[in-house]
């Protein structure tokens, strides 16, 4: 899971920059073609380095567990899997909704995660609608969710996301359907975490929960930050780790903390605490850009680290005004 | 005092705008020609409200003392004044260093203020180089400091900064000169925040501090932050005025706190605690807009309120990182 | 008619702050209330110089013809008008339609101009929804065309445009609804031209036209751009006000074109002559400011002169991948 | 040869990824390690497709002569070759002035081209000044010529121009040295077109001219632009590589065109035939990128093609205000 610069909207080249770097090194590294990368290795790129953030890349790697056993306590395990290839019409659709929330499913299991209260963050990437994407739809005499490149990127995290909520049980299945979708922002993950790319057809789907079945020195834990600057939504994150403190974590504790994880996007209303921001009516700068600048200064004022992982475009990803805020422990020194 | 929308740079006309908007105001309002307005009454505007930031202005209003004798404590003083028009190749220079300082002083004592000790923040607005100036000043065969439009707005910050730092006896005169300014940011005011615009020719200053001859329901304090992400010294300022807490300020003292300054740049590194940040190096957003959103966040995360006063370019204002930021407390209720 | 600078969106400023200045300016000069002057004088701001495009103001003035007869030749003629306030639910719908071109027939009936043919430009100022004024309708029971206030602009252009194509004949009433509107772009004026601005709540009709009722040392004319380096487009508008050229224009034609009016937009499949350009998909450049950089180089190369009014938004005014553009030249030196 | 898109700067990183991903399609192709394609193939890539610019790549492949003679005619024929790597302390002075021209004069050899009037455009890729590289310099108590990357490009394309006219004698070596470059912009080469990248250390260049020894179906020439909309230099550059034609070239002529190739940048004053421009003064859209765009839209309207190859940054590349443009034709059908 990356950060790369640029504006991490359609022409946001990093993200696909940096996926061809990864692919192209890891291929060399590992011997295997490069075209086969993307089924051994999930590769999650979030655009955009606004205000503190930094530019940086989070390693999962996994080790076989050769015991038996089960740890005495829950630890960090990441289950990963993929949708079949979507086709343009069914992007930001319930046929997204679903398949999303099957291989959250899958994910779960393969994690060894029963409870979806274990579950704490879960990483959709998604595609987005190009104009090859929407007229070869339109050949086809389908019909798009729209024929805006940059508001599909919202309806396609807006569905992952629904698929998430529906997996883990967050929203019932009979409140679902294509009208809700990017429309009532009442429906929403708690650990949904969704990016939008150009680089990809299908879902790809990066699990992290706590289980019995891992022999990690991580733990997971998060919280959700109601608006922008939800200070003690960090603070719950990182207490729900174990941390303990009253009011700031100690530098101490913060030395621990490996990654931060949140997503964030403007308020419908522009609004925050009931003050106008300019966010929705800025064309210089995109609204996703200023809302990660904000958290991203946030987070990182609680953490004392700018490298934290803040992506933007929020929909049906925690509370309409905030998002959801993962946090990643070192609970055993090495 | 008000934060603009807008760019905050050289075609940032919102501050122009929102000039223009209140001297047509005032004029109606006093009955006086708009042209008299800025003897009258300093307007500062600070262009730029990022991520968080909400556009909003800071009206000081000044009623007379009709009783003799001083106050029990020190309360907020304002004193205001401007010095003559700078000629082009002044501006950013030391003529520009030391008519600040001069006018600083002049300032302190229309405000009663005799204790450098005492003064909290001091606004200084300050012309910038446009072509025009430019060309002006190699016609009369003058040399002008640096000749792009953005950099003067430094180097006018700068000596302005210095101007404070100098009337304030945080800089030794001998240490200053013209090869210091926006080289040497060793050499910092504590206080001093500067705007450069391209509506005025001279400095006005706004200096605030706390004077017994005041009978003012405020008191400002002030501190620093080290860097952009430094809620440390965000919490120092706060208790600088007198709010007790051990480690963040509860709500109900958040709700006395009328306003927090401050002032931001990027490092000329372009890190962040040792991090990398895409500041320096982005050329889609300004470096000051990056600052400006991320020191905006981390106050407004405290105080619970985007509607502060966060202003881009700290050349000398401030440590090389970060920069000043004062609170201004109500301690009597009406 | 001005063009100012800023992206011409939303928050492009300067509109507002060239209206507020010409305004102050005009009620000192005329000795009238500044609130009063929008109603004498017609004021159109049109921001986004990119490229070439050099910021400046047309002025037209009108003087009383004090002679009963008619003159030899058509020569200019300006109608003003203005439609009552739209509410916000009308804003982008019929009800604008309607209202604009019965102020379009009324301006020309002012500029005694009988035959559609006559009319060269008609340039309409319109509003534009704002979060207040969706609210606004929201809290009425009302429902507006579209949510997003950049949208809202190419709604209320689109309107004004048909409005002028249903008073000038160009497209017939029974064609004509709300589905239409921002989506059968095979409807259009080929001499219309909108622009939305944030400060006025109703449209603002300027009519230009040729009529023997004038005494102007001025024609107009006009053609199409077929797209946005229709270089073919521009030379026929000249051609169409009497300028006899095989190829291109001479020099000494130039000096006699005292203004160009053009309107362009992208296409809405972001290719030109079959190549695809990055308008549509640049989220650091609004695809409005790309088109005018455009058609304002080639324009200003055929004339020799950057100082072109070229506007941005072309939905219903001119073809779809083009947009109209007039020309006014001197015919009599004074 | 590319445009790619971008914002053509720094943090313009669709160069990269362009560069990255043909050097991975060659080595596949071509069977040879990645890191080796750079000795084989030049690549060069320009950022930033503003306007109507269409991204595109243009490749010259190289065909073997078996026959002995020389041609009847003079026709295109391509020489490369690099500099050794540069020290950043010599980016941007004349160590890089000195280097390319080496490399001209070697390329010019292998391109069997003696006459310096019979080569049309050298394209030189050359690095640019990072914080790495200025620090590293630093180190070792050598001094940069300027400290600001973006304005390191600056010096690196004119060094790199003025090696090129140092080569082609258009400049006399006695006029060069380090306080010329950047300052002295009466010195200027008419064929060079330099674009400075990230991605490099040492300088690149691509000559071409016209040779007897060449069995190429092409034929190139050149003239200048004297300004971004000198529409005539255009049509002087077509005219140079024999199409016939009075005012503008028939579209028949237009389909034989395969490419152009302009330079441009924004003049020191930031005016056009007189007029003020917004370029300079505009930090919203870098100056590069509106001149671009309006240079490239002068180009398509003649020839009727947006892919057309205009990079920014024109120091030292032709006079002042304008900049080189080449043209190839094809002159034989295939």
């Amino acid at each position: 899971m990356c950060k790369t610069e640029g504006n991490g909207l359609v022409n946001g080249f990093s993200r696909g920059f940096a996926t061809q770097t990864f692919e192209t090194l890891l291929s060399d590294e590992l011997d295997i073609p490069r075209r086969d990368i993307a089924e051994k290795v999930a590769l999650v790129m979030s655009g955009g380095c606004e205000g503190v953030l930094s530019p940086y890349a989070t390693i999962f790697t996994k080790e076989e567990m050769d015991r038996e056993e089960a740890s005495r306590e829950k630890r960090l395990k990441i289950g990963v899997g993929c949708t079949r290839d979507l086709l343009p019409e069914e992007i930001g659709g319930m046929p997204q909704v679903v398949e999303v929330a099957k291989t959250v499913r899958a994910a779960m299991n393969e994690a060894s995660i029963e409870d979806p209260a274990d579950v704490h963050f879960v990483q959709v990437k998604c595609p987005l609608l190009t104009l090859e994407r929407i007229n070869d739809a339109v050949k086809r005499g389908k019909e798009v969710v729209v024929t805006d490149s940059l508001k599909s990127m919202a309806y396609s995290r807006g569905a992952s996301a629904l698929g998430v909520a529906l997996a883990l049980v967050e929203v019932e299945e009979s409140k679902l359907g294509k009208d809700v979708i990017c429309r009532d922002f009442d429906l929403y993950s708690n650990v949904a975490s969704a990016s939008a790319g150009i680089e990809l057809l299908n879902c790809h789907v990066i699990l992290m929960g706590n289980s019995r079945r891992s022999i990690s020195r991580y733990v997971i834990g998060h919280s959700v930050m109601e608006d922008a600057i939800d200070v003690e939504g960090v603070k719950r994150a990182i207490k729900s780790v174990g941390v303990k403190f009253d009011c700031c974590p100690r530098k101490e504790a913060s030395t621990r903390i490996v990654n931060v994880f949140a997503k964030t996007g403007p308020h419908p209303t522009g609004r925050i605490r009931g003050r106008r921001s300019t966010m929705l009516t800025d064309f210089d700068i995109s609204s996703t850009r200023h809302a990660r600048a904000a958290v991203g200064a946030v987070i990182s004022s609680i953490v004392g680290d700018p490298m934290v992982y803040v992506s933007g475009g929020s929909e049906h990803q925690g509370p309409p005004d905030g998002g959801p805020v993962a946090v990643i422990m070192e609970v055993e020194r090495r």
